[in-house]
């Protein structure tokens, strides 16, 4: 049984049913909300009108599930509570409440958007942006009241790309972040430049700025009220992240970690006998900050679903865990990221330099290339590669895939600057990017010593 | 001292100055032709018309190396014998011959393209394509005597990027490769998509058919002559590959290995002391093959001269080996490979299977998801990553570096199912093309057990 109808839960499902048929093991799905498997990722881009219809963003239907994997999806059903000693769960639906039991648990309860409880925060017209039915009501809120100002509150991947959709939908957008630059997850010096690319398109970003609260009209958002000034806004989204969903697995006593996600072991087991967990409820091991994390990522969820499968249907398997990978396109902007940044290194006890490369996608001399900013950042004295940001225009963020193939491998900057990558005009200068970025870094550690 | 005014020369000349100034270190480069560092694998591309003029495909000028980097490179200048003995080298020049002496010296005289010794071979209009001087050769050809029918002889890289480069000059193009596909590196049933490619941009594509000789008239080609046809052809180009340039060395005594290029150690020193070599010409391990091989590519040349540089210069630094990477575009398919594949993996002694899966760029429902094929080669038995291939549009091919890095640290298709890749629906489905690749082999070697 499976509480939750998105990446890890079905994951796990349809992965221990590759393995085990209907006779072995019988599969039920509970959803509380209407859709299962939708790309939660591509909620701003529905916004945005980049996708469409939204149907398109459902990978797989209760019915699909149904027909190809033999899973019992049903949505429009909520778990209630999870009774680890009668070893059922307490499930509500339009048909009424019920006890179901389980042999085996997987707990795919996700993540639900961090929202600031501040003054006017429940006037309509305020969204957090993480599941289908969010992305629709921003849509038909848009359609309704054809606000023609909106402010995103937090610059998050999720934030951003959200500013950037309502700027698709013809409004005017302002950003406000509480920190030095929107997209914490870089440094400030890589940060800027997000800020700067959003800046080009038109957006108001202000940075150094804390939301106090909401003005309202007649029960909708009509201002964002900051200690500096009070902006106007008819539409509101969250873009401050999300925290795991994790109420009904305290609610039964399973351990949460001191990340707040659903601790589990390497098997994606947690505490209870034939409980599992996956996806972005459950704990991830960071590798090289070695601790646990809690990181939203349909592709985490996915990979630790299929381990849960594999496990939960008789076999063997284990989450490696994660490195922090990231990538976005944010007005333009390629922004990818892995491992550390400079400050994440610091609290990791790593004595960490960063250095930074700018380059181009192509070889300079080919139409077509555009700039990209490479950031590297080392462990000074050993050379280790800890972490890479990646700023830059079409054909740059995704290299951020071969620093974090590095990363995995534990290569020290040294090694990488050697790796055989592919070279061909159209596609790079004959020193990649990565690995001028590398020589660099290396370079940086080498006068260090 | 160098011989050789490219990559891997003038890379260990400018390498070795960065670390010891003038004082310490006088340097001389010898280039026969009139040009250095230029970039050969964007010959095509001028040819194309795609780059212009031709002198951006110049990285430095001899000014620019006497003007930054105090190197005395001097074009014009044919290096006709080395001699270890007396320690010296012969020089041919305009102002006449003369012996020049040296305490150290790098060979990097690059490759020649190979030609095939046959009947009418000789005549104008046949060009082997490989320096700057033969890229403007083959310009001038087309300007004065507007070819209308392009044979290119041979499926290499070099030789499919020619016949598009006629394409895009207006010329009609057929192409002859004596095996089954064109691009050999690649396995037949990818090879087979690029020149499906070809074909779609009305290509003629003839396989498994070798050339016999050349018609000529007054002096040039007219036609290729094979035992099925003769095809009519105003102009050749040979694109079978290139051969290390060894004959200096070879005649000074120098080791020339099994591969067919100057045998060097770690260092890229030769067997003389005080002679090191980098380049097409030097012999590069293959850390999958376990063995030396010829590759002439300028990214390992660039790589190998800076070793060369630093060691020549008092440092120490080893050069580890290639893997095979190669990178291409070819008439709107980007192509690409790493490591070995299936014939190579099954000649090194590996029990070897093959899988491909078919996925697209960006998530399927995203607007410019282009297809992309990933070709997987594994150890049976182990699961070990071997190599891969990858055929697709727009956004394809820079992922061989992914797998490139994954084959250099020597993962197992296994390990590699869990790398914590990048993931957002401009970039890439949930299961990156890699990862899914990765999926479908660990799956293929579980049933052969």
């Amino acid at each position: 049984m499976v509480v939750g109808g998105d990446a890890g839960s079905m994951s796990a499902a349809s992965q221990a049913r590759r393995r085990l048929g209907r006779e072995d093991l019988s599969i039920i799905a509970f959803e509380r909300g209407p859709y299962t498997s939708f790309s939660a990722c591509g909620i701003p881009y529905f916004v945005g009108g980049v996708v469409r219809p939204f149907q398109s963003l459902i990978a797989r239907t209760p019915e699909q599930f149904r027909s190809a994997y033999d899973i019992d999806a049903r949505t429009g059903h909520e778990v209630l509570d999870i009774d680890l000693d009668r070893r059922s769960v307490h499930v509500r639906s339009d048909a009424g409440q019920a006890w179901e039991g389980f042999d085996y648990l997987v707990i795919g309860t996700g993540a639900v958007p961090v929202r600031l409880d501040l003054p006017g925060a429940d006037a309509r017209g305020i969204f957090g942006v993480q599941t289908l039915p969010d992305g629709l009501a921003v849509d038909r809120y848009i359609g309704e009241f054809a606000p023609q100002r909106a402010v995103v509150v937090g610059g998050g991947y999720i934030g951003l790309e959200m500013a950037e959709a309502f700027k698709q939908r013809g409004l005017s957008v302002a950003l406000i972040e509480r920190s030095e630059q929107p997209m914490g997850t870089l440094d400030p010096d890589m940060g800027a430049l997000v800020a700067d690319a959003m800046r080009a398109l038109d957006i108001e970003v202000l940075t150094n700025e804390a939301v106090a609260g909401f003005e309202t009209t007649g029960g909708r958002v009509a201002g964002v009220v900051t200690k500096e000034r009070t902006l106007r806004a008819e539409i509101v989204a969250f873009g401050i992240g999300v925290r795991p969903n994790t109420d009904l697995a305290s609610a039964a006593g399973l351990v949460v970690g001191e990340s707040g996600a659903i601790a589990v072991d390497r098997r994606m087991r947690t505490a209870a006998e034939g409980v599992y967990s996956a996806g972005d409820c459950a704990e991830k091991w960071h590798r090289v900050a070695r601790r646990p994390v809690a990181i939203a990522l349909g592709t985490h969820a996915n990979k630790e679903g299929r381990i849960a499968g594999i496990n939960v249907s008789g076999g063997y398997a284990t989450f490696p865990g994660v490195i922090g990978t990231a990538v976005s396109k944010i007005c333009g902007a390629e922004v990818a990221r892995t491992g550390l940044n400079e400050s994440e290194a610091k609290r990791a006890g790593f004595d960490a330099l960063g250095v930074t490369v700018d380059s181009t996608t192509r070889a300079g001399y080919f139409p077509g290339a555009r700039p990209i900013k490479v950031k590297v950042v080392a462990e000074r004295g050993s050379g280790a590669l800890l972490g890479a940001q990646i700023v830059g225009e079409e054909g740059a963020a995704k290299r951020i895939d071969v620093l974090a193939t590095a990363v995995w491998n534990e290569m020290s900057v040294d090694e990488l600057i050697n790796v055989d990558l592919s070279y061909a005009p159209p596609f790079s200068p004959l020193w990649d990017p990565v690995l001028a970025a590398a020589r660099r870094a290396w370079q940086a550690v080498e006068q260090g010593r």
